[in-house]
């Protein structure tokens, strides 16, 4: 598209949402690459460090469980000031570094890489661009195979990412063939989600053209797809939404709300529903406003608005398809209140520093 | 006081936040236990995982960069849903938690204990009331001494914390004595510090009574302090105010602000001044009010208020300083709102679960 052309507001954005089964596609041609990066992991550190920044940096909260739930390895998100900025001289032998960066050219992600490296680790980068100075810095690259984003706000890089991490941490733990097949599966079920989505979706969020604040709620693997709705909403809706776990609601914001102030809540069928139906009774009795999603949206009884997810056959998959809701409302919502989601005022798409 | 004695609004927060230097004073009579639990810990397990809720998560995001700093050691916030509520089984030998509770009551860390302990983790408790369950389900106690904590939002409880992660780093990297002077220096100054702020703050928070939603930013050892004076705005103030790194705020949220949306941001006189310095001039282009705090608040030019804190010989307990302000200004925009901030509508003072 040449500069000059007209663009509808959002265009990039949808089209790149609407593309996530055909990123993923192009992610599992790469698979073999996750078979042999995860064999050298187990050699060479099981303790995981994960870092970026935005959307990679949440999709790290998703390897956290990943990692934890499957090959039952300690994974974090590492913090990248105290290892670039403070240069504090922490053991890093027997870790394996994951490094995730759209671009591959976020600097400080860089020089952790760097570092880390230098100190012992087994670093990876998880990336768009094989060829970039992160790739270079690491010992391994996973390419993400996303394709150019466009869209200043991240969508399929997301989702290629929260995928390469389920599938390296299902090779880390044998599983490698069950989540292939498990992806495809969700591959399958996105194709037939997305448009669905968008019928329901755009009516909705229409309603939601007055809100300036709202929080995202989830827990345990579904906490990754709460922050990256979250972050959807205030980069392109110009929303305060926070993200919170549904325990972190209860220890205080739940303070905060009011009819003015709704939530979306993202239950899941699995452990953590109790703990998020006990944070939507709370938010339903602060008279708040309670959009109900994910695997387990039935389960939130009175919810004023319910968006159920299909259960993938693998369960860890499901916040690829929990995400796609969010980014979708984040596109109609900025729409709803004459901004375009493409272009977020004072972003870029590449953040080089700090 | 007896229940139907009128009550001041915000008179049992105020009085807490006065009380910060005489609860810090009675942490350290305690001191000698800090030294034999680092001891034990450098024997035992030196990958720290810190558990809490609320107030005592954000110490817990203290406690990463003190034990990374001081004795080099990987500390994390672990997750509790991983292990309480998906039992996931992930090694614990090696591993030093460090359980956070002001009531030592919460049921879920006390679990989370009961769990790290059997799979081979050395378990502390840090706690008001050694006395407690948690403090039973642990292996060592370290009592905070803060004394009976009245308010629901926590202050005193919060800077004890803070104190005791820096009194056990400090320890751990043979650091003791320094750290136990530090502390004394710090109690002097929060003794002048504290009734000088009231001055300044107060007015202050006035000009604020028609804010909604703030960013609070900071980087580093201070992202706690961001952390936690977003949760007492929350929590007292029914303000939507997030916390965020420097970074995060230029990976998406920057786009968010306008001038009805102002941004608190801590500037520390250390190597992440930089990264605080170039996301002030970004909230300063968005045309949102800006004010700066913390030891380097007078290095972020054109803010449109400076509340600075005095370094203290030991850098690294600058945060106890600088969560004051927070504090007290959460105390008097709640009081300009018209609310009471010693019962926040909707929370306990100790909430159990989930």
């Amino acid at each position: 598209m040449s500069p000059s052309e007209p663009r509808e507001p959002g265009a990039q954005f949808l089209a790149e949402i609407r593309e996530q089964p055909r990123a993923l596609e192009r992610l599992l041609e790469r698979e073999a690459d996750f078979a042999r990066v995860a064999a050298i992991a187990r050699e060479r550190g099981t303790t995981i460090r994960l870092i970026g920044h935005g959307s990679s940096d949440n999709a790290a909260s998703y390897g956290m469980y990943a990692f934890g739930l499957l090959p039952g390895w300690t994974a974090m998100r590492d913090s990248i000031t105290l290892s670039v900025y403070y240069k504090a001289s922490v053991d890093m032998s027997g870790s394996t570094v994951i490094a995730l960066s759209q671009s591959g050219q976020t600097r400080d992600v860089i020089e952790y890489v760097a570092r880390a490296r230098a100190g012992g680790a087994f670093t990876v980068a998880v990336t768009n661009d094989p060829a970039s100075e992160l790739a270079k810095a690491a010992d391994e690259v996973l390419a993400l195979g996303a394709g150019i984003e466009q869209a200043v706000a991240a969508t399929k890089t997301y989702t290629n990412q929260v995928a390469a991490l389920a599938l390296l941490a299902a090779h880390a733990a044998d599983q490698g063939p069950r989540y292939v097949e498990g992806l495809r599966e969700v591959i399958g079920r996105l194709g037939t989600l997305i448009p669905e989505l968008e019928q329901v979706i755009v009516p909705l969020a229409v309603q939601f053209s007055f809100v300036g604040r709202m929080f995202v709620i989830g827990r345990g693997t579904e906490f990754a797809t709460a922050r990256e709705i979250a972050l959807k909403l205030i980069e392109t809706c110009r929303v305060a939404a926070e993200p919170l776990t549904a325990t972190q609601l209860a220890h205080g914001p739940v303070a905060a709300l009011d009819p003015l102030f709704p939530v979306w809540a993202i239950a899941s069928r699995d452990e953590t529903l109790p703990s998020v139906t006990e944070a939507a009774g709370r938010i339903q009795a602060a008279g708040a406003t309670l959009l109900a999603s994910g695997t387990a949206a039935d389960a939130i009884a009175g919810a004023d608005h319910s968006i159920p997810i299909p259960m993938p056959s693998v369960p860890l998959l499901a916040p690829i398809l929990s995400v796609v809701p969010g980014q979708l409302f984040a596109w109609a919502l900025a729409r709803a209140k004459g901004l375009d989601p493409d272009v977020p005022r004072g972003l870029s798409k590449v953040t080089l520093a700090l």
